[in-house]
């Protein structure tokens, strides 16, 4: 989205070289899909070949629809980042396209297809690798986007707004070294995604901080799921000298780690201490309540909103990328070790 | 949505009537807002003196959009009903735009007025209860809308997709019953929806098959959240001779009802059995996973899309209301009465 030109030919000079009307012309720069393939190439041939770079200006009508694109909506965080985009568009006087694309290219083609048939003032991904066709396509399309918790290598000058996973990883941690454990369990996130990288270096920040260093048969690769979670935990507590907490990085695993103690007839956090990460509004009706990590997923959602709105006024954005903080929050879920063990 | 009859007058004469072009009439009619509010009024009149009725027929150019409004995206079943919404829409190559409006008055305005800047092929309510003057407002608009889940009565001859509440609170009593539980406690939904009286008779009704009254003190008045369903089981398990089994009638209020008995140092399913009422995801991720009775929330979001789909292109519905069954869940949550209670 670098708006750092002004057109060089005029839209009308464009429309004469090409044998179309300027209307027509208005329909290719704004996507629009009534306009033949054929024509359509041809009029996307002449501006490149002019250089003419579009810009989402004051001007450009407001297509008063902002979009909002998940890989499944099975994610339980996925309302609080519809609820913090909404809330921006809403005060905006535009309406919130929720889609989903199910991490497959038929259906981003298709859910691509269904916005080039009507307008969008922006699009906003959520953890969806943005592929350099799809980026292609929205550029060409002048249509603005940003990328809410990137999954992993983002394409060129993408906006993306995270969160402070590796800084969460740390603190959840430090919390619970310094209730006094030593013997600290980690199930990690899938390990194509950054953040799951993040969230364990923390955890091993934390831990070397302390003077301690990541027990390998402590550590379970989980996918963020709740089976995934049950099957750590289960695993971490059969070990010969089992850790006396677990820092499950994601709720959905914590709460599998709850099922694995309870199975086993124990009880958190008596028995066992259970960090998790994420603070979906579930993890304060779990029993015991959570102790967790909060993302801001609703703030990173508003903030999504207002970059893809900021940009589509042709704005320029002072840094693409955005961190917002996680913090700690304590709950019941964690107490000092069982003195027995 | 009554379309039983064909319009009796040409737009033309309308617009001769009134003075103003015909494309002028059509945006009156399409509910579109770039036309000024004296003029809305002047064309509105003439169209209802001559008792020209509107009719979404398949020649109206295609929104691409269906709206879907929550009164509040705090509740974890709403991406249950966004995905089925989504399901259908995407299927047919429209989007879905997701709006809140917060149970307010002004809200819902803005909302509305959001609405009239762009198009949009039907609105599906989520128990917000559509009032008198929204639903006549949408007529005029020619708008089709549905409501999901009716929170109480609604006007006229509104579609609404609901699910078979008093079946369902008749199933989960009548499973408590089986397991040989007497003493079974209820924690109700608000008394404003039907749906909070349709699950306590379906209760009373198992009861009453079972040669059982309803005893006033094992019904505890909660409304569908966290912390209700806490204080109602907290009350409970405090009575003299407490209830072996709890049904609350939502799974939220279920969960709390797991905090109370943790709280009283009591377990699940051991000492009290607890059933509730939605299967929300985290249902099966509760620790026990949680007995409950399912809502079909993605099959109703599903059908309601379906349903103003339908009506947008002018299709009469067999019948306005549509619910679909609950079936009962079981998982660890529920187990035959402790011997010593």
């Amino acid at each position: 989205m670098t708006v750092d030109d002004e057109p060089r030919v005029t839209i009308t000079a464009i429309a004469r070289e090409a044998g179309v009307s300027v209307p027509t012309v208005s329909r290719v720069l704004n996507g629009r899909s009534d306009v033949s393939p054929q024509t359509r190439e041809r009029v996307e041939a002449i501006l490149r070949e002019h250089g003419y770079r579009r810009r989402a200006g004051r001007n450009r009508p407001a297509a008063g629809l902002v979009d909002l694109v998940f890989n499944d909506l099975d994610s339980p965080w996925a309302v609080e980042i519809i609820r913090g985009v909404e809330e921006v568009a809403h005060a905006t006087g535009i309406g919130t396209v929720v889609s989903a694309i199910h991490g497959q290219a038929a259906s981003a083609r298709q859910w691509l297809q269904n916005l080039r048939a009507r307008a969008t003032d922006g699009v906003i991904f959520v953890t969806s690798d943005v592929t350099p066709p799809l980026h292609a396509e929205l550029q060409r399309l002048d249509i603005p986007f940003a990328v809410v918790d990137p999954a992993g290598a983002t394409v060129g000058d993408v906006p993306t707004i995270g969160a402070t996973n590796w800084a969460g990883g740390l603190r959840a941690t430090e919390h619970l070294l310094s209730l006094g454990h030593r013997r600290i369990g980690f199930i990690a996130g899938p390990k194509r995604l950054l953040c799951s990288r993040a969230r364990l270096d923390g955890y091993g920040a934390a831990l070397a901080a302390a003077g301690l260093d990541i027990d390998a048969a402590l550590v379970q690769q989980g996918d963020f799921y709740h089976e995934s979670g049950w099957a750590g935990a289960d695993a971490l507590l059969r070990l010969a000298d089992p850790p006396t907490a677990i820092f499950a990085s994601s709720d959905q695993m914590a709460f599998g780690a709850y099922e694995a103690v309870r199975r086993r007839g124990l009880r958190v956090p008596d028995d066992v201490s259970v960090v998790g990460f994420d603070d979906l509004p579930e993890s304060r009706w779990a029993s015991p309540p959570l102790t967790t990590v909060r993302q801001p997923l609703a703030e990173m959602g508003l903030l999504a909103a207002r970059t893809v709105l900021r940009l589509a006024l042709g704005e320029v954005l002072e840094t693409p990328r955005v961190e917002l903080a996680t913090e700690l929050v304590v709950r019941d879920s964690t107490a000092a070790p069982a003195a027995s063990v």
